[in-house]
């Protein structure tokens, strides 16, 4: 039985579908490891990510409300759970306890460069399965890449 | 002679525009009806969609308004009065009278459901021909979606 | 069967109805040509009226709600379709394609001026039948003679 | 000794202070019964309905506060201490309890059709006697009768 | 020649603009001598009054501001320039010079009084001529008597 | 039958609720007289004191919300219709009729002083039964105390 | 008797006294001739100068409350009263009745213009007087400076 | 190697950060299974539910924050990772899938039933070892009892 | 040495950021152009045209920044120094000295106009490149198509 | 070894040094010893000069941050340290204990009259030395000024 | 004489007056310091330290003053003249001239340590006491440890 | 002929507009060059340079605008073309391409220095000229004085 009919027919809505799921795991894991970083960094550059990482977390939870809400309106049920985003996340991510400022610089970067890679794969994926979520991965990426860039930028010149 | 000069050459600025005008009817209309619900709804839901279709009402004028802009932008003008609407509105609505607040909930995904599939053809239509209209009718076609998902969940069981 | 029951006794409910529906569609239509002379019109005072017209619109829409959700309280359902507005919607408007600035300061200073005509009738009529209902006559007519002034005033030397 | 000269003579100035002076207590008893049922409603519509009994609260105690100050500056002192609302308020009023959802919405749709019944005599009474009272008074009931409406709508069909 | 045409036909329209007139010489002389007070009061309340005179100002500017352009709506202009008001204004007002707190809260107290009185009579002569207008004269007195009574009720117990 | 589950075991709730229940009636008597005093009073301090009044009952008005809210949380619903308020509030009150405003600030510091020693009972009721509770009732008394000394250093010299 | 004290000793304090009451009495007169112009303008250009006239008026009565209480402050009453700005204000100013848009921006330049002169003069006199007092007509100048410009933009090429 | 300095001594230290460390646990596992009934629920409650969790979520990730900054301020680092979360949340959560609206009402009930009861016994355990944490403990009882009342309330009668 | 890395390969690297850069030009130029005008226009449309051009230039900064980030993402170092703008701004510009009205929108309308045109190109050129910046350019446009649209209906019937 | 480079040379950065430094003590003293007063003062007056202090303390507070960024700025480090303000701070000022109204509207006066008296000496000193600073300091002037004057103002006529 | 009466017994009311006078101290203490540092830091983190402080200190202040009021509250005058808290305040603190950023952090950690640890042991004194200050001084704890946190964790790894 | 009449007679207005064209050219380029390293910066302090480089442009444009305007209310139009900012501006500037974090604060610590000696010659010249000008020039040194003591303040110990 339906219970949210899908403005998409198969297989549009599956491969769709599919983007939107995996990008909804690593937003949702983005925004936890983003929390557990903003918690443990120490160092002398404690305060400027601490805050960087809370513009992160909120950037990543409020994508990932859209996501998830997208998914629905294409009539497949999200999944955000706990056990999902643990065994589904795989993009780099901070160890616990304490963290040293520039290691949570160079491990954030990572994270959104691997997460942006994903995400480029997803646009291609859906430019003919759907437009509307492929624009909605566009603006995801656009974000991401923006972040991205000034954990870079303030990573710079230790990996050189 | 022109008034207001084109960006776009001929044939793209009429297909362009037909999307364009096509779309600023159904919003209108949805925002008449949308209101017409809101004020006859009764039934134990009544607060809960009567508040639910005022945001339906704000995002179709909201989005009315940018369609009708943009159809002005491209030098040729809209045309959203009421004999024009009447005539050219042809989506599912509710009767006049007091309204059952699950038939309200129906006929709006319906409603909504009907939008979503023209303006689908009309974000094809319009790749080739424009593609910054066709980016505002992908804006329109995700917030439409995301309301029809909402009145289809909360639909639910009742069209199973 | 009584749906909404009213706390007027007949004949004083029919009486105020038919004030309240009839300023309804007045409205309504004032709100949609408000809005069509909003994107039309050209001229060099284009910027200035284009702006004025959305406090008109802004205006009406807010008074329409009043005014509909009056009559819902009166327990008689109002009805503001498309079709009802097209078929009773009366008063002087724009034609459609682009509008020449001062055309638009004329008509629209028309429209307002019959609109207060006929809602000073329907004060008097409503004066027994229902003082609640008189008092937001009232109202809606002081915002309309307010803009109507304006526009008689930016008119001006034109009709002398 | 007169404390707070009045603008009013006599006997107007009796006749306005027993209008306002009882809508006062029906203000007051309103907001402190809207209350009750606010915190002790149970039942499937247990949020939306107490949501909207926050609106009622809200809007009587407002125009109790404005009630109280017409009387004094009438140079009458208003009463609103809690026994004269015990002993003069008498409007249908929810029990002591948990109280079911749909029970709530048919005693505030009675609470409130009282509420009017008496305030549209009321507006009767002070016509000639202080037109700036009536006024209020009109006011008062224009906003009881909002709220009468919807709780009459959500109250369908159980009442057919 | 006419400027702004009239919704109001002769003889109603000249008493109308009598009403509205004064009252705006009324609102003006009240808005200077408020401040006139509020700048020279001396005293140990005068924060208190110096405060509460501000509020008095405000109202008065901003129906003065009300009436003079329903005024205009009517087709006939106000006129509020320095030396109408000089003339036309004979209200109770403070002298020159600092003023001793009691001394502020006495006059003021008249002052509104008497143009109280003298809404009431416009109020009760725009009845027939313009009940749009009555209903705005009707606001104008219930804020002036909201004011009144709070400088009486701060002037006890000297007038005892 | 249970309607809310208590996450809290006998006696401890009924204890815990006995607590609440006193300081819901003892919360909104004082708004009740609250209102009744900023209404009422008369005196050279009156604006002060009248603004003063509203502070108070702002601020009972929001406790009486919380605490009546935490009585239902522990699954057993509070009582706050006006026989109850009557019957059971005992706190010093102003009588009716106009208020002197040194009288005001006298008999206010005596309500808020007999409130005050009543709270201080309950904290030390609750603090086995309901920590939770306790600190609720600590946070009441902090801004009870906290308005009582400001009518307390207003009162004076006259306690003396 | 001294009532306020002056931080100023004399000659400085009445050469001080002198530059604010007349700045003061022209401000005052620029408030009210600015409304008189924004009630009474007609013309295409109506809703512009309209709006920017109450641009002039909110300028001119912010600094008269900054210039009395400055004079206040330097223990010498402010006076502004009707019949002393009646008599005292002497810049140009619009006749009563309509007013043609062109030639309201004419005479407002103008008595911006004329203002401003006479400012300059003040700014001389009173820098070895007052420093403090200067800068706030420094300031003044600014503000007025700047809308007069504004004016003589508009006016042009009126007066080539 | 120390770290963050602690500002208490073992073993009050040990026994706070495990209260703190198992309700960060909890809270984050609360607001990601909040967000997981918001996108999947369906039902005629669909929206009133839906809005509510909304609220759930918003104060978990709220105190979730305090809780493993007052975690970090003791010297010990939090862990909110989500493999963290995936192994240490136990409470009750809804399944994959779309949910029906009674049963989502019914598993958040009970997931805060159960995450209450864990969080008195913290409460208990903290009350000697840091009072400060218990006090923050507190907090979150007391919204999240508050939070249950409100399912509660809305599930009955089903669980009777 | 690569300072921030790209998410891009070459040559859609390349590609992408040529179109970055050149518009960041044109924005920047627009921006102080249209500052320019703002400041030097003169005329009867003084006031509307000044405000208007107020909301090119906050778009054009907006966008330039948006851009100039967008380049920095792209891990290529945007360049919007004042030489650079001077040398490589070749869209119509107003001359320096005082603008009549009417030139500024003729002006500002074919600035507007060429500016599109070359959007368009590079809309073209980044399709393949890099849909995230070919959606940021699509927005640009259609910002400064509806800026152009409104200056081209403000510059009726000049340009027939 | 210079830290931050003074825009000033010797010997202008000395002498606006010393005016900045003994401008920041009296700033801080005053803010220390009006919140002194806030919090210890009895009477009938307790509201109305409670909440005055309190915008004596915001202004010192906003002033002495505004003066110490200045010398910082002038590349002299700013001195606000407890035995600093408890040794250089000789304004009149009240002593410990409960403080009756009236004498603190007296010694308020009194310390800001003082420190008005050596202001005006330092608006001389700095003339030449820095103009920049000597408006600062103008500024400060004018806000004690018109604190002092409405305490003066409240003190009338105890001092005549 | 009493001034204020006190809702608390001997000897409880002294022990409580202690820990608040003695909190008031610090926290006055702290905010003096926390601008001083504000104001004189140099180095490379110095714009992140700097505003870090103003967080601090208007913590610190707004503490402060509900500390002081809470000591009034409970009949007992607060002292926070400045030569009080130079004489009583002990905690660590900077020197006088400019600061190194490092050496800012290292301080400031230190204060709030020592000042954490006063708190506690005055957390512990209050218990029986008076439980409403105890919950206020927890509260004043809580903010201050984390603030510490941050400080030690910006302090990392030079004390290692 | 004369477009906007100056309040200036020669050779004062031409004193005046040089000190106010050359402060624009300036105040123009470090808008765009704060910009432009805002944009390029690269290293660990990145996103606390970042975000401090924006408060100087946007303090940068907005005394641009108040600069131009008065230049125009002299009655000379302000130049502010993008060649024109080229030729004309010379402060010392970052160079193309990425930019480490230290060059950045002491290149643009420099510029603000250079620029800041330049507008205390403007200020001196504008003395005798125009104080209206004078006192706007004051305001600009005054914020970038304390810009630049910021960067300053950063650039240390590297310039020992």
């Amino acid at each position: 039985m339906t219970v949210v009919k899908s403005p998409l027919p198969e297989p549009a809505r599956q491969v769709t579908y599919d983007a939107l799921q995996s990008t909804l795991v690593d937003l949702l894991g983005i925004s936890l490891i983003g929390k557990q970083a903003h918690w443990n960094i120490v160092g002398p550059r404690f305060r400027s990510v601490h805050l960087q990482l809370d513009e992160v977390v909120t950037a990543a939870r409020s994508f990932a409300d859209t996501v998830a809400e997208r998914a629905a309106a294409l009539g497949l049920p999200p999944d955000g759970r706990p056990e999902t985003i643990a065994s589904a996340f795989t993009l780099p991510a901070p160890k616990d306890g304490w963290l040293r400022d520039e290691d949570v610089v160079e491990v954030i970067a990572e994270t959104l460069g691997a997460a942006i890679g994903r995400l480029r794969e997803r646009i291609e994926a859906t430019e003919q399965a759907d437009p509307v979520s492929q624009d909605l991965l566009i603006s995801v990426t656009a974000e991401l890449e923006k972040q991205r860039w000034m954990f870079e930028a303030e990573n710079w010149p230790r990996e050189s």
